[in-house]
């Protein structure tokens, strides 16, 4: 059995091979693949895409999707493992796993990091605890990595520059309020550095980098797989020549824990938001984001509306690719998956 | 593309068919035309019967409901255009409405007034920003306007009434612990007077009057189809002849963001509640309302547990009107609908 | 009509089949029996197993279930009868009853008590008002008993220790930080005496026996269908011969709406939690709890993650019971339920 916890575990192959299932899926939505299936929804914070796009992108399949949000309309959940459970969770999560493998024939959990000590929480305990003790595949909805959102970028980047290898990637951070989860930002250096692109990281200083782990991975997929990595705090350098530019916001790994260091420390900063005089100097680049997204605050308006944003066409890849994930997961190839009606002769052919 | 806003939007003759697909749609509830269909539901505010009867009628079509609830499970949303969006807001509707087009080929959304400014709220600035930008039909669940209980009002007079067209329906205030919306008021003038009865409107003094906005559009309603409207204080002479008796509470709009002032304007009306000496004064008049109802304040035990109260019809007529309006938007007509087996000939006939 | 509210009201012979039409949908789970009808899941508290084994098990029959929250995303509910209802509740459990009917096929509560007053509580008023007024059937998912445990309780016993009468369920009593519902422990009194068991009932002293109608109930049961009971505070000697034991920690009576009270009541008893070394006492006794279970407070993760725990084979039992339990009270019996594939000869045989 195979979760689905983070891109960097699966091959290449099978990265690609569920982009093109999305693909196909995309054309032809409704199969009734996993009828009678179901899929379990732990929602440890708050979702607006992730959840409906499960729902919906399940239905169409024919299963049906349970939301479930411990803490609040089920029961406060202890990730450890050897306590004594007399404090606030009422149960542990080896029986939900346990549970929910019984019910469902898959688990998808969001679990945002808490901000407050991140060399525990880069551990991502609470995802590895479910996939230990669950039966059936794991899905990371968001944890320190949101690999989902990475499935959506992907196919988006294909859709729109045709192959990614060799193509200029954007990462930019940009100012936000509070200091955000870096999930998206690890995620996207992760897949745009796999896919062979050429990776800039743009961010206000050196204490902005993203954490080691997501740094290394990078360097290595270049390595590995051509493309190239390289960090600025030059915003004019970051933007010239770029073919895609994707924006986020993250918290400082140096104030983690002090939102109010945090907020002094970004403060300097909201210049770093994607305008058009930045988009200007691009190789006439998409822009993109994972959403949500404050206007005039990451992104001007005119930025979101302009015909080279994608971010809506990138949320929209979110339920071929997790419909693909799913089918993946359940054993299914894209050789299950039909055709639209008057295609059936191209894929032969 | 055709957004359910409000009814008042509508031609007289789509409005009766909605009502006479949905009164076939009760006769033969299970038709999956809404195959791999999908509504998003938003609410900003509690639901019952909405929820339920959305969902419940969407899965006998074959099509999947999601319940999100923005600022709970989902993220809040800014719905201004142009603003800086640093305060509590994490996205924007133009972003959650083109997400939810995505994904869904319908949206529903609630989101009563705030009570706070009416010259503002009086607007109904979010449903229309999130019509503004959705590319699938939108659906009015409650926001000054209440257009989906407008219609099972309407299906329940015919089905008690016959041609509602000249019978006398009496809108009455009733006394509230609290300040509610005028919604259902608003829509219950809208409808009586756009389906030509002859309104009466009974509340305590002047100063309770709706909003001139749909003061003027009954107005112009009767004056259009026939019918009459009256405001009256004097509850003897408003229940007199009554056919149709229908009561809801409503904030007093002199006294709208000031909930302690409105508190004191309302108490001395607790007698306006609907009990038996009144609705004998009828002509034998049915009784509803649009629930929720606290009971021996808005009416008496007796009044809502006597054969005349067509309260629980009228949200059992929910269901199927909202089934129908699901249809209609998404290109059905009456002739999509089936006949129950054994009735086919009658349609021939 | 019959509601499902508590098991004792259900002939043996009825809560057999209920649990062989269970095994049976065990090994075909995918009938579509239910096509086009809902249920209408209403929790006034937390629900992880109750809630996903009912949409799971509804979906995989073709059914919808709706998820209500009442005073969370649903208005509050008043249940009493005659108040006038100007306090925090918006409506009336008779509409509430009659609006689900109208919607659905099933309604299903959860209603735990508020800890506040006994003999108020213990008159189960909440269910039995939505009974009274609902026109379809009511399932208890957990008020003062919880009849859906008892039955995957029987149905886990049965699978185990093959025909449970004369064999020996043990009912032990556990710590646990805050008084918790009795309704469990008041099942599982209930369908163990009622299926003919040797009960033992372990508590810490005479103040912790149960509601004397359970006890009572217990006595009548084992006089009725054989089997027998006692209660016992020595340790020792309850676990000795068990051949099932089952946790539970419940609240003490006498210190009901007490929680300072109760807290200093159970602290000298935190040894009741379940050990290897109780268990080895046993006839190699089966362990089950209804979970949620804190580890380490009511069980070791020894007891846990043995081999002879059984809790989670029980809480995966609640799907085909409940799927058995929707069925029968829409009709259905065990012979509309179709065997596997391939084992159709052997029903005949």
């Amino acid at each position: 059995m195979t979760h689905f916890l983070d891109t960097q575990d699966w091959s290449r192959a099978d990265l690609d091979s569920l982009l093109e299932m999305a693909g196909r899926l995309r054309e032809s939505p409704a199969q009734k693949l996993l009828e009678g299936r179901s899929i379990a929804l732990l929602f440890l914070n708050p979702s607006l895409r992730t959840s409906t796009s499960f729902q919906v992108g399940a239905a169409r399949l024919g299963a049906t999707a349970v939301v479930l949000q411990p803490g609040r309309d089920a029961w406060p959940i202890e990730f450890d493992f050897g306590t004594v459970m007399d404090g606030a969770a009422e149960e542990h999560i080896a029986e939900v796993a346990g549970v929910l493998s019984a019910y469902c024939d898959l688990i998808g959990l969001r679990a945002f990091p808490r901000f407050e000590d991140w060399a525990e929480e880069r551990q991502d305990r609470l995802i590895g605890a479910l996939a230990r003790y669950a039966s059936v595949p794991v899905i990371n909805m968001e944890t320190i990595v949101h690999p989902c959102q990475e499935l959506a970028l992907m196919r988006t980047v294909k859709d729109r520059l045709g192959p990614p290898a060799g193509r200029n990637f954007l990462l930019t951070w940009c100012w936000h309020p509070k200091p955000l989860n870096m999930a998206v930002a690890n995620s996207a250096l992760t897949i745009a550095s796999r896919f062979a692109m050429n990776v800039t990281l743009l961010c206000p200083g050196p204490e902005w980098r993203l954490d080691d782990r997501y740094m290394a991975r990078a360097a290595e997929n270049v390595k590995t797989a051509g493309g190239s990595l390289r960090v600025t705090h030059d915003i004019d350098q970051a933007y010239r020549g770029a073919d895609f530019v994707y924006a986020k916001s993250w918290g400082c790994l140096a104030a983690y824990g002090n939102p109010e260091r945090q907020t002094a420390m970004a403060a300097p900063y909201r210049h770093f938001i994607v305008d058009e005089a930045k988009m200007d100097l691009t190789n006439d680049a998409w822009f993109s984001h994972c959403l949500p997204l404050r206007r005039n605050v990451k992104a001007t308006d005119g930025v979101m509306e302009s015909p080279r944003c994608v971010a809506l066409a990138e949320a929209a890849n979110r339920l071929p690719v997790q419909q693909a994930l799913m089918l993946k997961l359940l054993g299914h190839g894209i050789d299950n998956i039909a055709l639209p009606i008057g295609e059936e002769d191209k894929a032969d052919g």
